[in-house]
């Protein structure tokens, strides 16, 4: 089979380090494409990565491979689109703005950035949860006359809450979610990044407009296509000093009360749509429940199944929230949160027919 | 003034170094006795604070003092009570089963360990919160016959959330509480307390038995003497990489409607209970209220009047909860949390007549 | 073939789960008895693992797999002995003064402890640099009258230095070394181990016995099998907070002047003992040398080959020393440094002809 | 006494912050004007601070002072130097080759920055060490046509070694040096600082620059003015998860023989030179010597007397260097090594003549 050509935006970020790596020897596309900022432009992949000291930041335990090292780094407002048959977006929300709809034109987009998530004919896909979700690219196309997309991905925080919230409401409906996350500082990124003086023995209990985000983006995954769910989300978001992983620790006020047995099978047996089957990037098992209550711990839970997996622990009854349940999930926020999710969402559009080789 | 002598059990852990800490240079109180396990009597303090590596486990920034340091360690079974005006203890809650009533015939124990707190003739007291369940003491020496009593403080994670719901039931009512917590290591002592491997670049999601302690002690610190509040609390309490200081993310429903201008001031212009007006230990204000999101932060509050005052910040409303506000706060869970909020109950009982120099 | 039949004592600590993972799936040997403390002793593996708050212990991210953690573990003075081919060993030091010589009159041990290390008649082999020296297992089994014997491997911190010299002693001699250490809490295993309240925001300066250890064993291993090399090494040990992997400054005085090339290709270029040659557990190569001067970081380098490669850079002119070098090394503690650098020494021993199914 | 009037320049970063600290309610020393970069100019002080996120990034445990939070910025090119009776400076050295000689036309300048630490007419001044070098900047003035003088501070990582060499120097001569420092975080200042993704659970084994100046500062320190010592320094400078207090092991060769306990009277008994006697920066004693070897750790070291204190232990006599001693020393990097050892030096030279009000 031919791969699809790929070329990765905003490749020197943290963000832009997951895409490659969650590219690397994939079985349907090749990344053929690095760009990014001017100032990087002409640069080899590996230089583009040195921080102000000439240390190359390359977060990864996997080695970079040598011929994406050597891959000349391409302006992101200058790249020649017609050589890719998808563009995957790992820049900045501002940067997005601006050319994500250029590419669209032409081309489709799968993007972790924020910049056009809210729009009504934009989905937040993840692919276990609300694929059915694509139809509005459709829309998107025909009011838009393009002929490519912008498919965005959730902010990490929402998607590991989202995949533990679809089983409670395909099973029980959900009427009210209060979440306090414990985030992982690489969702800062590397540039400026969380520094460590800001981090070590400490934690920053906020975190400029990701409750927001959280708030609004999972009442639109959980909905209908263009439809929110009414459910209400109310947060509190902290930074922590962890490399990957981000914790949260949720209370759902149910539709109709269900026991922690119950609640914990609903997670335990849900296998997510049967459209992510057999895509290269979808874990065995969506949701790990453990019953340990020592777990899920980031360290240690956070790349279970490649990272793409979410691991909850700790289901309790609330007596607060209306029949209310509590637990404390662990999801990676820059593999199934970010980079790897967008290559999930990329192969289910490749095999529900948004994505094709040119 | 002659201050009064007093005995500190429990002296090697690192509660124990807050008490030695929180009566250096007392001014009521002089520290003339200490004991510990009977591994370390008849060592100098100093020898008996060194762990299996012979490292000297002093957890503080202010250095010994060498006259403490000197100082030869007693067993705790063995300690001569009648030497002193009052016990402080910080031993583990199955050795306070064993020797606070024993010492508690004859003589008042102030104590960190939860061995007696859930005791109905037994106060949980919060000076600034609570001062006047003190008069349970007069019930229980009356019903056990003891000429001291046993004064137990509350668990630390509830000790903050405790100062700041006082003011929201003060002026609005509390119904409900949810909270977690992002707590410190040293809430786990020293031995075994929590090792690096299981907490560098992670959290741990599960602290044995705390969540049922905040959930019952508030409620018993807020309600009237002997009568627990209805309240309804719900807590998940986690681990993180803080030395000291914890935070929490608390959403409060009250009985009444109330603007984040109104609870903010509630907080700011709450001046605790007279009778700790002029005690050593009371802070300046109780609770410091911050308006920059970022704040408060462990590492940058918890320390503030000497770690007994309660960090507040990011009050926002609710919607999930019925009349819901939700903030965070920092507390200092080994000073007010533990030894100096014990040193302030010991005040505050001076002055209310229930210590005195014999 | 037929797998040997492997016992483990000192399961349930950290070197011990580190030997646990080096046995999974190992096509040589098959992990069949387990052994610890009395106070395991009948006890599950997995219940075995819980520390004093019932968390399970295991601190690796590769799961444990089921069917060992439903393995009953044994007491280490009461196992069969005969019922094993080979006895791996991660006790500490006092234990295995006991042990290991009742295990060794009838059966191989292969132990992480230091018990015998500095014994004459008793090597420490590290497989790419020394494996001669197991010739002094013969000399040991006659003058002990043992059918078995005790194979200890060095210090941690001994082994990645020890590496990094092989090459430089054969290729130009090595007079004097001079190392600072900076070490992982890993090291200190799990009871009491290294608690965050010492290590997080903290470099602790000491480690009981460390440098010692590491003075001595260098100059056994890399001397002649009993007679040990006339080098002088002098080092400071330290802790820092990292999970795994020991960094280490050295020093290094060569018998004959050699340019920083020089050295750099004698370690790049250098490929162990030939008898390593086709060992399960051999990485493809001994030695990473990097150029960036960022490198090589415990973090990004231990896990590298396995972690059984050491990662070296920063290779610089010294002129203090005469005909001095300096660089940096990584080498991963409790892979290389320990549980699998046993399993590499016991492939070793087996395609020798020292170890056999029975 | 009518204090001086300063201006500091490069007021926000987190030497700036620093310098802030150091003035505050200084007897001799006056805070009057604030500068950095042009973005921050007309800016208050507060809002300056704030990072890209809004976050007031003030990194000390002490409240920054209404008044000062107050201060409007101004930028650092269109100073009015007339105002000002000294100018501290915390700009990097970029900045710093352009601002300093500008202002020292005029007015004195006291500077944390390397800029012009390496021209034989500017002293490196510890003022404890050799304050005699204070005479170069007469020299200064008369080459340059100056009535200010430009007086950097030496490298943080410089001014520890070189407190512990001073009397080793002056007691028994010192050869050569090797030196290997974990450095803490907040060396590298707040932007773009060291990242928690770069340094939670890890080592850098590099600072760019760092070496090269432990190694020709110390010489110029140690020798007489515009003479370098001839004393040999090999270095390998790292940085650790820590967030103040460089931690240095240290190999030193005498230029005789000398005990451990030779040497360690030396340091203990060391008074600094008499010039600082009566300095408000001055503290009782320039080297605190343990003698327990888990001593000195930065966490519980760094701030003793201040942080102007270096503390020091682990002297061990060492086989490899010619009359070679060893130990661990701990210094303040942000404060002796840079902030308030910069006040420090203008406390010394107001008494000496070289600053006034005006």
């Amino acid at each position: 089979m031919k791969k699809l050509r790929c070329a990765l935006i905003g490749a020197t970020g943290l963000a832009g380090q997951q895409f490659v790596s969650a590219l690397m020897n994939h079985p349907w596309f090749e990344l053929t494409g690095l760009a990014a900022s001017p100032r990087s432009a002409g640069k080899q992949y590996l230089d583009a990565l040195r921080n102000s000291s000439g240390m190359v930041s390359w977060f990864l335990t996997e080695p970079l491979p040598p011929h994406i090292a050597q891959m000349t780094v391409q302006a992101g407002d200058a790249l020649d689109v017609s050589a890719y048959d998808v563009i995957f977006s790992a820049v900045e929300a501002d940067v997005a703005k601006v050319l994500e709809p250029k590419y669209a034109q032409t081309t489709p987009v799968i993007s972790a950035a924020s910049a056009f998530r809210y729009e009504p004919d934009v989905p937040l896909l993840i692919p276990p949860v609300n694929p059915e979700h694509l139809e509005l690219l459709r829309t998107q196309q025909q009011a838009r006359g393009w002929k490519g997309f912008i498919a965005p991905m959730p902010n990490c925080t929402t998607t590991g809450l989202a995949v533990t919230l679809a089983p409670l409401q395909a099973a029980f409906g959900v009427k009210a979610v209060v979440m306090t996350s414990l985030q992982a500082v690489s969702g800062a990124g590397r540039s400026p990044g969380v520094i460590g003086l800001d981090i070590i023995d400490n934690v920053v209990p906020y975190i400029a407009k990701e409750e927001g985000k959280v708030e609004v983006e999972t009442r639109k995954i959980l909905g209908a296509p263009g439809a929110p769910h009414a459910m209400k989300v109310s947060c509190t978001c902290t930074r922590v000093a962890v490399l990957e992983g981000h914790t949260e620790a949720a209370w759902v006020s149910l539709e109709r009360s269900a026991s922690v047995e119950e609640v914990q099978r609903a997670l335990r047996e849900w296998k997510g749509h049967p459209w992510t089957e057999g895509l290269p990037s979808a874990p065995p098992r969506w949701i790990e429940l453990h019953e340990d209550p020592f777990r899920p711990q980031p360290r240690l839970d956070r790349d279970v199944h490649g990272g793409m997996a979410t691991s909850v622990g700790r289901v309790r009854e609330d007596d607060v929230l209306e029949n209310g349940v509590k637990y404390v999930l662990v999801s990676h926020n820059t593999r199934m949160g970010a980079a790897r999710g967008a290559v999930l969402a990329a192969e289910l559009l490749k095999t529900r027919g948004f994505l094709a080789a040119t």
